[in-house]
Parts: C-alpha cells; structure tokens; sequence
C-alpha cells in the first residue's frame, strides 16, 4: 500500500490485510512494554490543518510505539498562515526527509492532491478531509465490528458479511459516514443512513446504503450496529436544521429507543459525544457501547497502516 | 505509590522515599548520559488545560530521560474547547494506552476527579489544580530545603524536624503554599504564613502554620528559609487587594529586609519571579537564592515521580 | 564551536569544517535508516519567541536524526507571555539540563545575549534574531553553492572563491541577506545587493557587497546565482515602499527575467516563496531552481552545527 485516501478506494483483500495487521498490533499492544522498532529511524509527520487532538494523539501513540520519530506540524501560526501553498508545506516536509505525512485538512481532497502531486514521495494517510473521508476511523469501527462479531481471536481474515449497521445523523456533512458506507459495503455489510432529510446528500443514489428518514423504525429492525454520528453544534443554528431539542427528539438514541435495541446491538459512536443530544448518557456508558474499544482500537488500525505504507521495502512501495 | 495528587494525602515516609528517589535521580542528572532505559514503552501525557510551559518542559524533560514517550495534550484548541467532558478526555487517553498523566488544570479536584473516577487506569500527577494543590512543587522545595540543610550526600533518609519556613504572599489563591504547608507539616518543619489579610483564606484554623501579616517581624526571626510566592498582577486591579507598590513595600523581600536576613537563610520562589515586585533582584540572583536550584530538583523529583507511579509492576501498583 | 551565533563572527575554517560535516550528515540522510546516535541523552530546546514552523521542524528532525531529546518551547502561551525575562527562561533551561538551545527570536541580538550572559551552558543557535542573522540558513545556502558548483562529492574542502551572487529584495528588513552577505564574503564569493532605495540600509559602506538597484542589469551580468527573498506583504502598506504591483515589475524574477538568465544561474530562495510576487512560478519550479534542495541541505547543516556544539567533549567545548 503505497497511500491510505479514502476507503472508497480501497479493495476488500487490502482491507482485511490491514485488519489483520492491526490484530497483530492490539496484540503488540497488550504487552507490558509496548514498543517496537520496526520503524525505527523513520520519520512521520502530523499535519494538521484543523485541530484535532484526539486524532493527533491516536496517530502519535502509534508512530512512537512503532520507535517512528514523530513531527507535530499545526497549521496555525506556521508559514501556511503566512499564506504558503500546501504544494510549497509538501515540498519542505519532503526535503526535510518525511517518510510518512499524516494529513488533516478542511478542504476534500487535499490529502490526494497530496498524494498524488508528485510534490512528496512520502505515503500520506487521510486523516480526515473536508465532508469527504476519515479512513482510519472507518477501518477503526470495521475492525471494531469484526472483533465483536467474529471474537478478538477468530476475526483474522474474515470480512463482515451480511452485518447490518444503521448510521445516524448528519450524513450530510460527515466523513466519517462516507468512509464507513464504503468500507462497510467493501466488507459486505449492509448499511442503512438514517438522518433528516435536511442533513442528508441531495443525491445519494449511488451510495451503497439504504437511506431512510425514521430512526424509530431503524431501532425496531433490529440491527447488529447503531453508529451515531456527532452533531456539530454550529451547524444548528441556520434555520435548515432541526435545532437541538427537535434533533435529539427524532434522531437521537435516548434512553427509550437504546432500551428498544437487542441487546447485542453494538452502540458506536466516533466521539467526542454530544451525551444528551444525538445519545443518551445510558446507552453511552452502557456495555453495549464500543466506544471506548473504539479509540483503543484507533491505535492498533493507525499502526497498521503506518506499517503497511512505511515498514516495507523502498523499492516495494 | 498509585498516584500524586496531593501533599496533604502524603505519608511521611512516602515523601521520604520519593525524595531519596529523587537524589538518585540527580546523580543520574549530573553524568554525562543522562538517559535511563526505566520507563522505554510507557507513555506519559502531559494534559494541559492551563499554559504552563516551565512545568510542561520539566515534566517531559523528567520523562524522556526515563525514555518515556511523551504526548502533549494542550486542551486549548482541543475537542475540550468543542465541549469534550473531562471524562471521555480520560478515556480517550486511557484507550490510547497512556501508562502516566500529567494534569494541569483550572479546577481545583480535577486530578483527584481523573485518578479516582475508574475512567483510566493510568498514574496520575497533579501538576497544579486551580487553588488547591501543586505537589510536585512542594516536594522540589522540600528536596532543596533538604540538600541545603543536611548537604546533598547527607540528605538521603532525612526529613525537616525543626526547620523554620516562611511563606510569604498570594496565600489565598496559591496552590504552592497549600502543598508547601501540607508536605513541610509533614517533614517536620514549623511554617509561618505572611500575608496581607486580603489574601489569606478566611478560615486557616485547619491549617498547621502559624499566621501572620507582618514580613519585618518574620524576617527579624531569622527562619531557615523565606519562600516568596509569585504575585498573579492581573490579581492587583480589584478593589480589595493593596495595589503592586503597596504590595512591595509591605510584602516583598527587598533589598533592605533581604540585608537583614541571616546569611544561611534561603532565599525561594517557585518562579517566574516579579523582580521588584515580590523579590528584588538582589535578594533573587544572591547566593542564598535556591530559585535555579529549585528548576533543577524539579526535574528529578518528577523522574522520581515518574518512576514511583510508571516503573513498578502492573500488579503491584 | 561553542555556539553558532552568526555568520559575520564565522572565520573560514569554521565555515569549511561545518559545510564538511554536513556533507557527512547527508550522506546519512540518503540511507534506509537514518539515525544516527551521536547525541543519545541530549537535550535540544526549540526555544522559538516567532513562530517558523518551517525552520523549527528542520531544527526538530535534525535533532532527533542525531537522536537528541527535543522538547519545543513557543514562547507564545509561556510564562514568557506573563512577562517573564529572558534571564530567567535561560536560567529555567539551564535548570532543566538543556544542553543546546535553538533560539528565535523578535529582537537582534537576543541569541547573543542568551550565550554570553552565563545564564546558561547550553550551545546556543541562532535560528533568526530580528533583522539581524539567521545563520544556519546562509550556510544551508553556501552548501547548496558549493555542491553545485564543484559537485556533491568534490565538494569537500572546497570554498566559494570567484562565484557571483546577487541578492534580491528587502534587505532592510532581511536577516538571510545580513547572514548571507558576511559568509559569501568569509568564502570568496562576490556580492551584489540589489533593492528599491527604500528597502537598503541607509549605510550599507561597511558591508563586503556592491549595492545596485536595476534587477535588469544584474540579470544581465550572467551571475552564479540569483538569490530572491521573500517579500513581507505586511511591509507594502505604508506608503514608503512600492506596491506589490510595482515591486513585482522593478525586483521581482519573472518569466522574462528568467529566461534572460544563463541556464546554468542558480535561483535561489529561502522560501516560503510569493510565488508571482518576487519569483515567478516557473523561475521557483525550474531546474535551475535549488529551493528544495536549499530545504533539505537545512536539516544536513543543522545536523553538523548541532554536531559541532554538542557532540564534543564537555571540557573540549
């Protein structure tokens, strides 16, 4: 694997090769001493043109328990505000030697002109661009899924086949969502988006997912995965949008619709969460909720894939 | 030990062996290496919901000689500022993995709140909580109180029996003072507070140090050490407070009271020092100033902070 | 070398035995691995009073290439921000055990003083003071000139005696100007500045350059090089300095400049470059462009003179 841009992109066999490699990692992982130096000498830059530290943190624990010398490169008051191209940022983190660059960015797309700009000869992961994509977060909540389904120590090699998972909330502005309707639908499952229509894609018909309007019916149908999204609270207050409390009425999973699930339903969420609004603290805090094993499970997916993209042979690449 | 939260929690034998800890430490310090393999694979976070840039650098500084790895985590910026609670902060860290925190934080209790709230299982290090406490700060002075009393070989083993301390200034909004009166009550040490009765606590009765509102009279008792606190100026414009020349006149170490003090009483002061404000700069570069002293113990009283919490077994912590 | 303040205190054989090791440094860089552990247990502080991100992560990842500790200071957000001096930010880094301090800062001079003060033993680099000097960028250029010029692999010994470098822009304002000026000099090479009247110094008599104003005329001399600097565009707005219009027509190297230029000129920038303003796009992406070279030969000159400062012995320094 050469770049990770989007799962859209991304066939099944190098899907599962990369959960797989991430069950090794969660193994590495339990260990007491944590390291390994497999890329030793290498060096990975963050960088971040939009805060977000939790994805920071999670790709910085995993560049340096792979002994990865890692470079936090904020966008903020850097030469970039200074009015500096991203093909001028590419260029000087290619000639300061960047094995690898973790990119988040505002806008969609710019981790594949990145990649694919001939600017940089390092891989580059998408950490989140625009409304366009969030790999790793999908790969986070399919390895997520799998372990669940299948158990920690039978999941190697299988997909997610005929697993059904409901999305919830605003699809419309959500990478998460994207990434995930691919990856899931790569992997087999099948995807319902459950959202105001407001908060909805105008065309969504070549998404590979159900859409659907009632998350009262969703619950009832008794799926194998509820993935709330996180409503961006800014976004509540043109006169588009539900506001909070017609949101959280409709579309949130309060305490009466999570009582409703099977109670092998896996509660996801992406956090941080909005407790109160798009979830109830219950079904938050409840064992049915992954969120926590999410996260940890970020760490394991993200060292995989700076594995995969930084580990192998220069030549191989 | 399981945490560092407070001095007032400490056990004097605890305190002891985390100084006699520290020693070793700043025999490490001195040699040309300075790097111990102790903690390589753990992670420390330093999460900094306050800037504190001189305690953040000596607390990585303290990590990475143990060959921790070390993440910041400014909450400025951060999914905090999205309105991220302090408990999925922790559990994000707790499923990254993090073995150490370091907090900083605005709320007095909120390092007790993240060490006892079962939301992780890492160690825990108070590095300053609103008014209440600063422990780490405390136990640097006790160190330098210590080294210069009994002498650096000498110390190992010893505590403060009888040593007299004055502590002079903001009482009432200082969280050094506070885990200076816990931890030297402690060691043995007998404490005077000086102050302006605008910055004291209403009710010290708890309190064990004595209480005063008059500098000249505690200099002219020839303590072993005076301990000036750090004047917050932002905290001079209101009403009730003497105004900075008032304040210096009657409350700072000048270089008329600094004259009068015995020569073998230590001169302190957590830093950074308002020179002409609370100290004069005569009485702070003077020999009988441990203010650098100070920096430098800060640093191996946190490796062997780091060390008590992060290097023992699993099951034994 | 005990610290690397500026380039006008530089003799020959300094210069020389840097540009030298840097050779040997990016040699290291073309490996597979690139680390090297030359400075294990040292500690670097990035101690930046301005924001460069640019020059900051070169500092960072020549440091950790040498396998130094690095902690990064902005003094942005710090203590330094509560008014805290100079003195006691080298006196808290002495503390800490800083074994070279990498300093940029707002004022000329201020390195200077942070060397000889006795504050601290730390090497101290000069990453930019003011519109003074900012060192390591003129010898990442001298590098850059002589590999050039005699060759990456008949480089070594050699100086830059003969060659012909103009300089082009705000060299008012312009510490890579003022650096650039005394080693070019220092190394043989013949100077020409050429500015808007405004944008010189009203007494350049002592500098070893000639002063010329006409950019047609230097084009046409068939220099070595040609060396842009970036145009502050918050300078254009007071009415003593040309517009951006204005100044791209007079000084800046455009498309037709370019053309007129011998193919074998180099086209030098420090970068982050205005492309449009004073360099075209197709002069800055030219192959006659060394801009990205001028990068990476950053983090292989940083390596040396971090070398040099602290690799030695400690009673050798």
């Amino acid at each position: 694997m050469r770049h990770l841009l989007s799962t859209r992109e991304l066939a099944r066999d190098e899907a599962i090769e990369l959960l797989d490699i991430a069950e090794d990692m969660a193994r590495v992982q339990d260990r007491e001493v944590k390291k390994l130096p497999t890329l030793r000498g290498k060096t990975v830059v963050n960088l971040f043109f939009e805060d977000s530290t939790r994805t920071r943190i999670s790709f910085e624990a995993a560049a340096k328990r792979l002994s990865a010398d890692v470079i936090n490169f904020s966008a903020k008051g850097s030469s970039v505000s200074k009015g500096e191209s991203l093909k001028d940022t590419a260029q000087t983190l290619a000639a300061i030697g960047a094995d690898g660059v973790v990119i988040r960015h505002g806008a969609s797309g710019a981790p594949q002109v990145l990649a694919h700009s001939g600017w940089i000869d390092a891989g580059v992961i998408n950490a989140g661009d625009g409304t366009h994509e969030h790999p790793t977060q999908a790969l986070l909540d399919a390895f997520t899924l799998r372990r669940r389904i299948h158990g920690a120590g039978a999941s190697r090699g299988r997909d997610l086949d005929g697993v059904r998972v409901v999305i919830v909330g605003d699809v419309l502005h959500s990478r998460v969502a994207r990434s995930n309707v691919w990856l899931l639908h790569t992997l087999g499952a099948k995807v319902d988006l459950v959202a105001p229509p407001t908060l909805l894609p105008v065309d969504t018909s070549a998404w590979p997912a159900r859409i659907g309007y009632d998350l009262d019916e969703a619950v009832d149908s008794a799926p194998d995965a509820v993935m709330m999204l996180r409503i961006q609270q800014e976004r509540m207050h043109g006169g588009f949008f539900p506001n909070s409390r017609e949101y959280a009425r409709a579309w949130g999973l309060d305490d009466e619709r999570f009582r409703r699930l099977p109670a092998d339903t896996m509660v996801m969420h992406p956090g941080p969460m909005n407790r109160g609004l798009e979830i109830s603290a219950a079904a938050a805090d409840s064992a049915q909720s992954s969120v926590l094993e999410q996260v940890a499970n970020g760490v394991s997916v993200r060292m995989a894939a700076l594995y995969l993209l930084l580990a192998g042979e220069e030549g191989a690449r």
